[in-house]
């Protein structure tokens, strides 16, 4: 991995339709095949800072880890006026892809969604091989890159719903992107969350209670991961409410800076 | 649709890989394309006895409906010694691809699973346009065909655990098929459950709390159904315990029979 470190995929719709594309300084060299197989350039190079971009994977399953960072479990816990719980295994979940968004792509506020409608700033582990029953250590190695996820949930829906169908998983509020970065090392790794021009927070990413090598390790003994496959790695700090009309960013070092902003839905 | 009706799709490993194939007697017509778009015959064939099917579709997003018949409800909720609870809407989740298998294929227990580890026979609505917001009428209109699924269930883990993930979702959890049939009427359908032979249960298939018109009507307010896109509707009665060794079949009046086996983990 070591020789494509600093290498950027991205995703975009082309001429020929949705294409791969591997980023070179402001452009995008457009391809055919994926970055997890073999893939060829096309020929056509389009402008980075034009580009629509979408998703940079559509991932064959989805992961999504929860409470994952010690201050959003005691903060989280301490609004809710209960003991926080720190889990002795990584928690796994799930979302659907019905779901993602790219950069630059509006997050959509349900009519009937409450106040509590907030963003959760996520490092994302891009699986590259297929695995099963495998080590962290093993998992590490076969991380092909990072991106950023923004895990849009309802706060109200999240605790009355038996699912999180609706909490999670409606349209648009997946926004992942912009872009999967390879990145030979992960060290002083920083998250941070502005809204509307203001910074909210600036966490370390990888103070994470199991990091994305365990996390995958432990999906690996019951699933087989694919090669594509998203690992949400969860959020730190208490997130804040979201109304139409705000602008938010989530940066993470060494990746990019993935920008949404939230709209009321028309209907 | 009606001059579509009683047409059957498979999916089956050929020379040039995963394809969807058109039934024609005991023939599979294999083609280029999808049921959902556009398609044309390759002019190979396969002897539908001896193909090995794949699930006739993997979902762009895999919902799944919990607690939609009158007696799995009351029967379960008798067991776990509590009140039964009639949901006022679909109670809508989804489920994980990986977790897909074919007609055929093992049913992998893993090797910490407990004894309640049980299928669930559920009809499947498959699918075939493009929704949002739309009536249960409308989506009854645009479902492209039914299937079968087994939606296999560990029940200490679902009680225990914090998402379904790996109750539900762990690698061969999920046999779906043979086909995709495209029915014009479905009164008087059944689903029958045999294991080893012995006809468990046959319960009529459509006493639903909610059709697959309402569910999907439900799904669209938040969510954007794609054509491939599968939905679980449930199943009736209490399921019985699997174990290794145990054969599976379940029958649904006009699309055919999902067969499954039971094998212990290797690991």
């Amino acid at each position: 991995m070591t020789s494509h470190a600093g290498e950027k995929w991205y995703r975009t719709e082309t001429a020929l339709g949705a294409r791969h594309c591997v980023g070179r300084g402001d452009e995008l060299i457009v391809v055919d095949g994926s970055p997890f197989g073999a893939w060829k350039p096309t020929g056509e190079r389009l402008a980075l800072s034009s580009a629509r971009l979408l998703p940079p994977v559509i991932p064959p399953t989805f992961y999504a880890i929860g409470s994952n960072y010690r201050q959003h479990i005691e903060k989280m816990a301490a609004t809710a006026g209960r003991a926080p719980v720190y889990y002795e295994r990584p928690r796994v979940g799930y979302r659907a892809n019905n779901a993602l968004v790219g950069d630059g792509d509006a997050i959509v506020k349900p009519a009937d969604a409450g106040e509590e409608f907030q963003y959760e700033a996520e490092l994302v582990a891009v699986v590259g091989e297929t695995l099963r029953n495998v080590t962290p250590a093993r998992a590490r190695d076969a991380i092909f890159g990072w991106t950023i996820g923004n895990d849009v949930s309802e706060r109200h829906w999240q605790k009355i719903d038996q699912t999180n169908i609706r909490a999670k998983n409606c349209d648009t509020f997946k926004p992942m992107g912009p872009c999967i970065a390879r990145l030979a090392d992960l060290s002083g790794m920083r998250t941070k969350v502005t809204m509307n021009g203001v910074l909210l927070h600036d966490f370390d990413t990888l103070d994470m209670l199991f990091d994305a090598g365990e996390v995958i390790s432990e999906i690996s003994r019951y699933n087989t991961l694919s090669p594509g496959d998203v690992v949400w790695l969860g959020t730190d700090d208490k997130p804040r409410n979201m109304k139409p009309g705000d602008r938010l960013e989530i940066e993470i070092t060494g990746i990019g800076v993935l920008r949404n902003h939230v709209v009321a839905a028309s209907a």
